[in-house]
């Protein structure tokens, strides 16, 4: 494909890998990214373990165009994303005097910033800040990788400052039809449509309705947009055929 | 930790990447897993491509005590997941004479096995079967590799089967508090109540509520059972000499 913009995101937090918390931010970010024609080849949730964090940024920034993470920025002792981003890139915290000044406006004085918040303002060497216009402390990037808040209204937030300044590739344009008819019913009309149109894929995904009957919808993803709606309505003929009635 | 039992989920399909599905697998089998005493420490998201699904099971079955996957296992051409753990083990699919039988059963037939449904009783060669008490189908077992659909209904009828076979672990035992109150107030305090238990991990997640107040949930995690009551109660102090109102 042509101008291919790939992108990793990096989830960093306990509470998600020990199921107390859903994540809905990988769904938030890729839809983000995928608006700018940027597509998400890899998700990673890890511990906040600096050792564990520090290898894992360190693989997914050399393979991919960017790196988004999520958690670990916040005021308390289990925060250590910046400090492991900052060892990852072979650099130290410093007490970055933008985002210091930003803390000391947002909690009016600094006599009212104890040690939690100071940390906060303690950013790798050579990082520019990514603004928070939610609750003030910062996130940051550093080269290809951009540090986000975890709270999901923050790192949307954060996101939405950063996505301009990204650079796009070619959007993916996606169509879908649905209809209650088993996939594999359909399987093989699939497979051919798929081969058919060159650039594009063809993904099925299977579930229950809540009266327990099996409903698929078939997405078609790709970059020429004259193609995705060709084949879209192959795949509603096929589902026809099936005696089924698409919907779009 | 004495005893530990670890675990990586891997979560296979394009559809999470792209955004277009909310992944809810990685919830449940981690608290599924947490219940008998087994921690998830990685989860990986990759696509539907067979050489990336190849090199990350490879990576993650040799980290981890359990490799649980979800997703690919279907009869559509974008399901490539069996093929992908064949040649992760340096084996071949085979025809297997149980998933077959059982195929033929649920559809009433080897005449309404069309090439799709055939694909699903495609199994590596010396898996063990998973059943599958929704729609037939069954996941599979190499090694420590637990290979599951990724419809959620039946990933988690899978699991349910799977799980009285695994080794368990310590059961980390987990209580919490919440208060309306910014977690930057306490921050130092729960550091030293961190501290002060050894063996005990202090999380601490903030949001905002409804009407826009910062709101901390505090997550008090570890095997003696005893510690963990302390700590929360003292985080629950800490809470009220903050001028909140602490939640159990």
């Amino acid at each position: 494909m042509q101008n291919l913009v790939t992108a990793a995101i990096l989830i960093i937090g306990d509470e998600i890998l020990s199921g107390r918390t859903l994540d809905t931010n990988v769904q938030t970010i890729a839809k983000m990214l995928g608006e700018r024609g940027i597509q998400v080849q890899e998700v990673r949730v890890v511990p906040d373990v600096i050792e564990t964090i520090v290898d894992t940024v360190n693989a997914l920034r050399k393979k991919f165009t960017y790196v988004f993470s999520t958690g670990g920025i916040g005021p308390t002792h289990d925060d250590k994303t910046a400090e492991a981003m900052a060892k990852a890139f072979g650099t130290k915290l410093e007490r970055n005097a933008e985002a210091w000044r930003r803390l000391v406006v947002h909690y009016a004085g600094e006599e009212n910033i104890n040690a939690g918040r100071a940390k906060m303002a303690d950013i790798p060497v050579g990082a520019a800040l990514i603004d928070n216009p939610v609750s003030t402390a910062p996130g940051f990037i550093l080269e290809n990788v951009h540090v986000m808040a975890g709270v999901p209204k923050i790192m949307a937030a954060m996101l939405e400052g950063v996505l301009p300044k990204l650079q796009g590739g070619a959007v993916i344009h996606s169509r879908s039809v649905s209809a209650d008819v088993p996939e594999s019913v359909i399987a093989g009309g699939l497979a051919a449509i798929e081969a058919k149109y060159a650039g594009i894929t063809v993904g099925s995904y299977p579930k229950f309705t809540p009266n327990q009957q099996p409903h698929t919808t078939i997405v078609v993803r790709g970059a020429d947009e004259a193609a995705v709606e060709a084949a879209i309505r192959e795949v509603g003929t096929l589902m026809q055929g099936a005696g089924a009635v698409p919907q779009y």
